[in-house]
């Protein structure tokens, strides 16, 4: 019955309608923060890791498998922080372009021109140790400064933007959670996380009065290396804040 | 060629399917956190005020459009806190004996007894000052205080339990931009909210410390009100912190 196709289509009857996901992936690796942008095979079209979620799995569990499929990173802790429901935000357009460039039929994927809602999801890594891989649908998959971004498709700038405010107002949180300072480390390491991630140069001492205040580090011993006088002190990430904030869990 | 309908049915045409949101109102007069809980008609079944989305509007302006139908209460502001996708949550069977005890054809509403995820909103207002209407699937819609809230259907505890979180973890920023203290406040007052949102007594001495070392109060002036000796100082909230942490938007 079905005619002969060079590509394998996403059915409208296998997939929720109207309902997408997106993902900024930062990666960071003490020093630089980057985003995983896809690029789509002839069109110059950019645009984050997403896709659609099956009628018969749960969102998270979409997300998961549709990174993996997408970008090849497997086991990366997503963490969902917005969904994104204008009414001015899809472009059936460019869809089109993505799908004939792709060889997909379009009567088949009509579903995919249609408004779609989408819950945005992020996570941050050391790029240093992953290697993403293109999906079949897109040329590359590349690491972008974050101050070297292409124009996105879409709303995807946006999201981006979005994520980027999430990360800096959670920062404290995330950093705790993550690994991607040593488990001891001077004021100074911590500063230049800071300054990377929040895009901007800060004060050595209003830094360091700041962050005493919040209350988040045990101070250790000091960092030896040769010259003792001059000797700066390590510190760790506290468990425990005054809000009793938990490490956010992806709950469904 | 349709039948009479007693009441108006939802059209799966006019729609997003599969998508829905539901709103948790915290109510608080400085004292006590309470919840806005939906009674449906005849039923027994108690739910948070939630909705549809029309295919030609925004996601934020159907949660709007659906509190103020739902509650009976305008402007309130209410901001997105996660998606919930689980494919467990929806409850078809309880979704069927609302509306047949609302009169409706099922027929026509059988879009509703699909699998939904939910986008979720919280606000938090002053319950003094607001008089909530139940819509007309609904027999009462009442403050509960959160320790003693019914069970809820569906996974409506679990995303009250979320939003409560959010909430505890966010209460500094909350607060700020809320109207819920008077712009000039005792070290007092302030413990009493957070001890009312945050479910449990804290030490004086120890919020103290810990609320000075997160840099977000400005000290005024002293409170006299007779035993000098004994007055307290004022504070206000400062706008800026180390993340520059901006009010929360709506964004879609």
């Amino acid at each position: 019955m079905n005619e002969q196709r060079t590509v394998q289509d996403l059915s409208s009857e296998d997939f929720i309608n109207n309902l997408s996901y997106d993902s900024v992936i930062f990666g960071f690796n003490g020093k630089q923060l980057k985003i995983l942008v896809l690029e789509y095979h002839n069109t110059g079209l950019f645009a984050l890791p997403g896709g659609f979620v099956k009628r018969n799995e749960s969102l998270d569990d979409a997300v998961k498998r549709g990174v993996k499929e997408r970008t090849g990173l497997d086991d990366i802790y997503l963490e969902q922080f917005h969904t994104f429901g204008s009414l001015t935000r899809s472009n059936p357009s460019a869809m089109k372009r993505i799908l004939k460039e792709n060889g997909h039929d379009l009567k088949h994927n009509e579903w995919m021109l249609d408004r779609f809602i989408t819950v945005a999801y992020y996570a941050l890594i050391n790029y240093d140790e992953v290697s993403p891989k293109p999906d079949s649908l897109s040329d590359s998959i590349e690491w972008y400064a974050i101050d070297e971004l292409p124009s996105l498709m879409m709303d995807h700038d946006l999201i981006v933007e979005k994520a980027l405010q999430v990360l800096r107002d959670n920062l404290e949180k995330k950093l705790v959670g993550m690994n991607l300072l040593p488990s001891k480390f001077t004021m100074k390491q911590l500063q230049k996380v800071y300054e990377a991630i929040l895009g901007e140069a800060l004060r050595r001492t209003t830094f360091q009065r700041r962050i005493l205040g919040m209350n988040i580090l045990e101070r250790h011993e000091k960092l030896f290396q040769g010259k003792a006088h001059k000797a700066p002190y390590l510190y760790s990430f506290k468990s425990n804040h005054i809000n009793k904030s938990q490490e956010q869990e992806i709950t469904t």
